[in-house]
Formats: C-alpha cells, structure tokens, sequence
C-alpha cells in the first residue's frame, strides 16, 4: 500500500511531537477488552512500539526491565489483536482497545489487577471486602483492646 | 480509630516496597468508572497521593507539570469517589474504580481519550472510521496517482 510507506519506517510526526513522555522516553498504554471494558494490563510504549501498534494489528510494548520491544502474545500465545488506539488529552497516555485471547497477564490471571486489591482505610469504606493478598499491618491486626 | 492512625502519616510499608517507579517516582494509575467499565483519564501517583486515596475515599494524584497533589474535582467540582485500588503484577501500575462526577477530562469530554482516536494503518483495518482528530500526512492525502 503505498499510502502507508511512510508509515512503516517511523511514526507519523504529527502523532510523535503529542506524545509526552516519561524522563526514559515512554508513554503509558492502558490496554482494554473492547467488548467487557475490563482492564487488562498497562504497558508501555516509545514511538517505535506504537508505530508497530498502529500499522500492524497487534499490541506491542517496550519492555522496562528487558530493554526490548515485546509482542504480546508471541511467546505466550495470548495475543491482543487491536481495535482502536486513542492518545488522551494531554499525551502521556494511550488506550489501546483489544481482543485478548486468554489470560492478559504472565501470572495466568485474565488481567494483571485480579486479586490484587489494596485495602482501603476510609471509615466510609469498612464495609468493603477486606483486601485478599496485602497483609494488614501490625497495627491495624488488634486493636479492639484501644477500641 | 486508632487501627488507622499509622496509615495516616506513611504508606503501608508493605505497599510502598511493592511499587515499582518511573524515574521521577511516579506509578501510573487507571481511574476507571466502576460501573460502565469506561476508562476515564490517566493520573500519576506517589507514595503519597496513593496513601491520600487509600484513606480520603477521593482520588489524588501527583501533577507532573505543576509539581503538586491535586485532589481531582476540588476545583472543578468533578470528583472522583473511590470504590476499589489495585497494584497490578509487578508494581508499576494502579487500577483506581471510581465514581465520576461529570467530565473526567478538563477540557469537559466524559473521558479523557474521547474523540482522540489514533490512525490504524494495518490494511485489516481499513473499513474502519477515519480518525477524527489527527490531519492526514502530506503522504497519505494524495496516492491516488500512485495507487
């Protein structure tokens, strides 16, 4: 397609002079189902990463801690196919809309926020559940005898 | 309450080990509506904006461009009310379910990335909408001839 040649070697300028990074060059992606509007994961991506997001149909993410651009799904099978990409409105942040086959996160849990609530310490909120994998401080484990 | 009374001067040590930075000791944190499913903005949080939100019942995040927590909604009156935070697999994100007041963004949209789609150029995508925000490229304007 000769309309997206240029595309195929760096991102559209008018795209890369949005975005607004991190100090280590990358932007927030925010990957959703499309369908459930679950959260998957977030990733993040430098132009290149979005570029190959945006011409390729796959979501592709650079990787923090291995310096390295990673294709979802490549090695796990568990791809994202995407649907749509918006850059928000002051461009640190990207929501790239997909299809997930499987479980979105390494752990093997559909998305990487499944069972990994916080616990919330509003008296407003002491009729939430209690948080399942944040073991409560010394302090907040008895305290009936200073109730 | 006294089972309060440490959270309310630090973060659970046993949180803040688990948060994973950018290199301005920031973790990105997801405000999502905790009912639609909608993805509503992209705020950042330090140790502390996390603590403010974990005990305030409102969201509060770290400004990067002002260099200040700011409680969202104070001075737009569109407040997010916490429901639920989640620190994801490997620290460097949060999953804050809100309910929003209004308009998330400040430029008055419901959600930060409405209207702001990004072009997809993977062929397989080509019957879908034009983006509406992003001028078309000198290069994609006019390939007719060259088609």
């Amino acid at each position: 397609m000769d309309n997206t040649a240029s595309a195929d070697v760096a991102l559209d300028p008018a795209i890369a002079q949005r975005l607004k990074k991190t100090p280590d060059g990358l932007v927030a992606a925010i990957a959703q189902q499309h369908d459930t509007g679950e959260v998957l994961m977030l990733g993040w991506m430098d132009e290149e990463a979005l570029r190959r997001t945006l011409t390729s149909g796959r979501a592709t993410y650079y990787s923090r801690s291995r310096r390295e651009y990673w294709r979802k799904g490549d090695t796990s099978g568990h791809i994202q196919e995407v649907r749509s990409v918006a850059l928000d409105c002051d461009g640190d942040a990207l929501l790239v809309q997909v299809e997930q086959t499987g479980a979105a996160c390494h752990t093997g849990t559909r998305t990487c926020f499944d069972g990994r609530q916080l616990p919330l310490s509003d008296p407003d909120h002491s009729d939430r559940p209690a948080p399942v994998d944040v073991p409560a401080t010394p302090a907040a484990k008895e305290t009936t005898t200073d109730a």
